[in-house]
């Protein structure tokens, strides 16, 4: 495995390549792993991207303390057959202030975007920059991050994009809890509460699946629900998959999304569901 | 030379080519074909596309009336050797809304940007479309949309395009008009006048080799002596070249960029002029 710092180095190492990239910002866990293993079915060559990419965090967020753990990602990384990594530090993807943006469409200051302005902007601009460096044919994301996904497809798709957009279902603990490299700032007390958020998802789920079709009400319910444990919820949305939009009467695939804190954690999660239940896929 | 007017069929025209890109809005001349010819020197495969981009005109400008003559101008494409002419219709390029945009800084918003409102918005969104779907290793522009072509420098620049820009000198008409498909819009009393638009430029250029260092007076002045011909001036504006901003002491490589009205049809002209006069480029 190579471990590669510029980006002409990149270049001249994956000229000619068919390459399936992952894009992370390190502190790798079993999920990213996950998706490391779906990327090797889609290409010979797998290139892992880490950095901590300041452009998607907030004035106010935990850019300082994302945790930063290179040397075991790289061993992780070796382990599960990825061909190239590719850790840029700052100067070398943000030479001069990021003055070219990513300009993305409403849904962008919705749902998570609503809580952390200019997030997913952040997140289109420097995927598209790695993109443009890496030249993969295929690009991975964990459904984890959904409304990131999603907005990831319309940017390639609408750009015209030269590659396919693979989502990867989300890795989850044995009692249900979502993997995320934040999780690691949980105290024990807190790691124990955490799969609430999961079963206010399967909650929500169960609800519409018995018919309950105040969407409104139920978000507020589920909000409410956790709240009374001592979370911070941001939101419980339910929403349709393909657009992230409202619900419309005869929308069947659905995707329930949360955003709540627990101490001064923050958890994100989702469940794609169906409107009436076929057993498909929830 | 093929006429594609299809993504898929471009890309698959053009699998493993190496590329050099001209990207149009049709209604050719000599300026364009010197563009392909230049492309030439490039690639052996030269790519024009011919688009008129929505986009990039705003809600009073003219999209309607702009020149179409694609026969024509495949006819001159063929003749200057171009391999593939890419000419989608509005449904190909932006079968639903364009919502993911780029958006540049705030340049994009000075000189002709204070004037065509989202005008380089347009212009970074269907060109950045336009790369992705030719992914040429070189794109040629002309110098004449100087603003443009800065603005597309930093584009590839910042989002790290696997490309090169490439300026070319901008052809002018023996009595000094700069060569444009807006020129048939003029009367012949206008053409006549027309050429005093780069006489301005050059008189611009004089003076500051004569020493002037006012450079807002000289603006002044040379837009003053433009509409007391005629013209309705919208800029005369020194510029450092390299980014377009105002020029600071010791700043050597200048650009003069123009745009004025005759009758109802603008112009725009530019001139790279030196600080002190060395003779090296103007």
């Amino acid at each position: 495995m190579l471990l590669i710092k510029t980006i002409p180095e990149l270049r001249a190492a994956l000229a000619g390549k068919n390459v399936a990239f992952v894009p992370t910002m390190g502190a790798l866990h079993d999920g990213h792993i996950a998706l490391m293993s779906a990327a090797r079915t889609y290409a010979d060559t797998v290139v892992a991207s880490i950095f901590v990419n300041r452009l998607q965090f907030g004035p106010n967020e935990d850019f300082d303390r994302y945790p930063r753990s290179l040397d075991a990602d790289c061993a992780r990384l070796d382990a599960a057959g990825v061909s190239v990594v590719f850790a840029p530090d700052e100067a070398e993807l943000y030479p001069e202030p990021q003055v070219y943006q990513v300009d993305p469409p409403v849904i962008a200051n919705e749902i998570e975007g609503a809580f952390r302005p200019g997030h997913f902007r952040g997140v289109a601009t420097v995927v598209l920059k790695l993109f443009n460096i890496v030249q993969p044919r295929v690009a991975l994301f964990g459904k984890k991050d959904y409304q990131q996904l999603t907005i990831l497809r319309g940017l390639a798709g609408q750009l015209a994009l030269p590659l396919d957009i693979v989502g990867v279902d989300t890795l989850r603990a044995d009692d249900g809890l979502a993997l995320s490299s934040r999780n690691q700032y949980l105290s024990a007390a807190e790691r124990a509460e955490a799969p609430q958020l999961y079963q206010a998802l399967c909650s929500v789920r169960d609800a519409v699946f018995a018919g309950e079709r105040d969407f409104a009400r139920l978000e507020q319910q589920t909000a409410a629900a956790l709240d009374a444990r001592g979370w911070q919820t941001d939101y419980i949305a339910l929403r349709r998959r393909a657009d992230l939009a409202l619900p419309q009467p005869g929308d069947e695939a659905l995707v329930v999304l949360a955003a709540s804190r627990l101490g001064s954690t923050r958890l994100i999660d989702n469940l794609e569901i169906r409107a009436t239940a076929t057993g498909a896929d929830a």
